[in-house]
């Protein structure tokens, strides 16, 4: 046994020293938020997509009133230079980055502060506009680009930090900074965002914390619902809800911060947040391996979960489909031989040494069983991005192949992968791909299916089934991307019709009106 | 340098081969919830205490129905032998363990089943009954007791553990289980509750998650809002609210479990939740050191966050005035020469050596800067748990002084013992004593004061001075205790009118009637 572990061990030591060979791996990753960033820019020159409201014709429009004259001069007061209106411009507000869905709306507001949120709030609530926040517009459902001709309420120019205490790791500042900048700054001081995800570049953390992002390394620091501390936030009335604490602890009355995280923006827009942010770990292990099946992937999570413990940050997978897709759409490289089923391990801790010795024990036990074929170890900062590169830029790689149906799903981990042998089954020539990948470590399948062109056919084959079939092992129909407007309708197979009920009701509550980004999260 | 570092470090090598002598610590170490858990059976001997009712006199009873003779057929019917009605067993029920309110409830009831919490809340909200749900009944606030003559509904025959996923670490059970029973259940299956507090053996997971209990490991785990993953409660109107949810991540609409977590029972009861557990830790360690001053306490916590990271699990601290307490009160016995300040750190990992060796170089480091003068490691488990039961008998030995005014508040780390400094003062011999210990890393203080009765006076200086105080630092007046009955007039000094205005809208919502745990959490 010791010595089966030992030649196993050797073989990822010499995969080790091949590390320059792996520089093969395309120079050139860039990350998929780049591409994300160039929207605006890019997406009134990429031919006509086709209205929402078209598209679903179901869908009527609410009872709003329509942008007049005055309305406008109101604005334009309030925001001086801050308000667009040139239908060139509007594009890429009405768009969204996958380009499935597409607004009408003729107007754009930028404002800088809470209060000027409020004023624009209470002046819409009065005249019934309909509003829809927007962040970076990185969302997959269609949350935060209008249906219809709602007002855009972007938070690009919130982007000021407010406060770091160093000592705690707690940082105030407004709902449009950009997340890769927060964290950025972050880096500085030795601190790090408790989140992490593909749109980093382009994402504001309001956005994150309205939608609840998951990402790459919730298995390690948890959800939003934890690390937020405290949020301001609008509602629809315009009144300013200032729970803005950065206390760790504070148990006065309900924890109405809760309400505004992943609500979507339908319940109020969040102005500030306040974040508890983890040290930023002094070393970093990534570790990309092959195994020839999904029972084998689970071994591996369970195996590392045990001895990786308090330093593993990350359980990533993708299967032999998804590096397919990035080879051959984005040219990237596979650094080991092909297999079924892939794993990136990410270890984060504060001793260097402590940790490879126990990413080493790791990897010598899941070789020693047979439960892991090959694998390679990141040796320095460019590899480690290039391997997470190839778990990070599946969603372009999709992209390229025409149209995108995209799912989002938590099941009990034993059920992760038999959904997508199900499906490519049943979807067999019909579809260009189906790929999964996602996050082991905390049962989300990513699972995607493309066509060179949106096909009804393909889309009635996949749904309702896919939803179903979650709904039927009680998992998530939306693990991390939300509801939005794409899938509010599906909320109904991961929750109870009393739970629905009391969304509804929360939602007339603090906005009366329904102005708050109409059409979305709450079901027809 | 390296030779005072190493004659330090010897000295607490010296200190470690002491772990005999410390054996003087009294191995009667039991923990402050045995005296808590002995209460339903003793607090009737122990002379007769004020009502509630006569103690606020401007606390109103609201237009609540009374109980007819038709009401307890009904329960009768409903509970076979499981409501209690008899004088000397309601006392229990009726009193909070610290002997600091009474109400006056003529009925328990013990249900074992959701659907029968369902039955009696949808009975209680037609006849405009009043009633309080109740746990372990370890509150510091009043919340799980009765102000006048609400029904309690006792969650103590609702203690089945329903699963348990032991990959992902994700258990079920229902309200009524005790913490300590649960973290047993884990301990042989590898796992661990992510919450620990003083009172584990009596308090029940309900009554945590309801009031949203902190403890001694949320600076590792973190809160219940980023560890409960479902919560399944019953509306006043008995309709059943299901979000038990065993996944790590669900974004489908509003996160419902989040308004039941730290609401104590007033927008619903909790009947049964789903929490993720952490791997139980296979070496744990235990150091207990002195410091001559905060700023030397505040910089021990900061060079341990940074070299302990990721296995830090608790830092805590106490003060001499503490120390006296339960040396005095209990004749525990300080393993260390005295000190202003001492501070206990543990440490929770996968890797024995490994933890070890940076806790080592973390106290060769403390104590070569000067910031720790003195200190003692646990060499096993009993040594541990004497150590710790110095920071967890406090609040029992303050109980022998006679009367006791608790408080419990958050406050930016660099003020957190000036206000304990500013009290002192302000105090002097007018009380027997001022102890203030408390979570350091979470800027967590449990501020105390104790004299021989109950004083008016002594209160009035007190507050709300101690609210004001807090409140000018934008701190939290109650940082894990919650509001309950007791501090609900507090809520404006750490929440703005706005978030206030928006609590008692939910209230309204979600009970219309009142009749959950009316004179709590929200102000008058």
């Amino acid at each position: 046994m010791k010595r089966v572990c030992t030649r196993q061990f050797r073989n990822l030591t010499r995969l080790r020293s091949f590390g320059e060979v792996r520089e093969k791996i395309s120079r050139s990753i860039n990350h998929v938020c780049l591409s994300r960033r160039s929207l605006h820019g890019s997406a009134c020159r990429l031919g006509e997509l086709e209205l929402t409201s078209v598209r679903y014709p179901h869908v009527q429009r609410g009872k709003y009133a329509t942008l007049t004259e005055k309305d406008v001069d109101f604005f334009q007061k309030l925001l001086p230079q801050r308000v667009l209106q040139d239908p060139s411009e509007l594009d890429g507000y009405n768009i969204d980055w996958m380009r499935t869905v597409r607004g009408n709306s003729q107007m754009v507001l930028r404002p800088k502060t809470t209060s000027e949120v409020a004023e624009i709030l209470k002046y819409c609530n009065e005249r019934h506009l309909a509003v829809v926040p927007q962040g970076g517009n990185t969302g997959l459902v269609g949350g935060s680009v209008p249906v219809f001709d709602e007002i855009v309420i972007s938070t690009q120019l919130m982007n000021q930090i407010i406060s770091l205490d160093e000592v705690s790791g707690i940082i105030v500042c407004q709902s449009g900074c950009v997340l890769e900048t927060l964290d950025n700054y972050l880096a500085e001081r030795e601190l790090m965002m408790p989140l992490d995800l593909g749109a980093k570049g382009s994402c504001h953390i309001g956005g994150n914390v309205s939608t609840n992002a998951g990402g790459l390394r919730l298995l390690r620091y948890g959800s939003l619902h934890g690390s937020v501390l405290g949020v301001e936030a609008v509602l629809a009335s315009g009144e300013i809800v200032d729970c803005l604490s950065s206390l760790r602890k504070d148990n006065t009355g309900y924890d109405l911060k809760q309400l505004f995280i992943g609500s979507e923006g339908t319940l109020g827009m969040v102005t500030s947040v306040s974040i508890l942010c983890p040290r930023r770990p002094k070393a970093v292990n990534v570790a990309f391996l092959g195994v020839e099946n999904f029972e084998a992937a689970l071994q591996t999570f369970q195996l590392c979960k045990g001895m990786l413990a308090e330093i593993l940050s990350a359980c990533e997978f993708m299967d032999q489909e998804s590096m397919q897709c990035i080879q051959e759409n984005l040219k990237l490289t596979n650094p080991i031989k092909s297999y079924p089923l892939y794993i990136l391990i990410e270890t984060s801790g504060s001793h260097g040494s402590h940790d490879e010795e126990k990413l080493n024990v790791f990897l010598e036990a899941a070789m020693g069983k047979g439960i892991v074929q090959d694998g390679t170890i990141a040796m320095d900062v460019t590899q480690r991005q290039n391997i997470w590169g190839l778990r990070e830029r599946i969603a372009e790689g999709l992209l390229h192949d025409g149209y995108n149906y995209k799912y989002d799903i938590s099941l009990p981990l034993p059920k992760l992968y038999e959904i997508v042998e199900d499906m490519r089954q049943r979807l067999g020539s019909k579809v260009t791909r189906v790929v999964s990948y996602g996050h082991l470590g905390d049962g989300n399948l990513h699972f995607n299916v493309t066509t060179p062109e949106y096909d009804k056919e393909v889309l009635g084959l996949i749904e309702p089934y896919i939803y179903e079939w979650t709904s039927q092992v009680r998992g998530s129909v939306s693990a991390e991307h939300g509801l939005g407007f794409k899938k509010r309708d599906c909320i109904r197979y991961s929750k109870e019709p009393n739970a629905v009920k009391m969304m509804v009701k929360m939602k007339k509550l603090f906005d009366p009106n329904g102005i708050l980004n109409p059409y979305k999260t709450i079901p027809l």
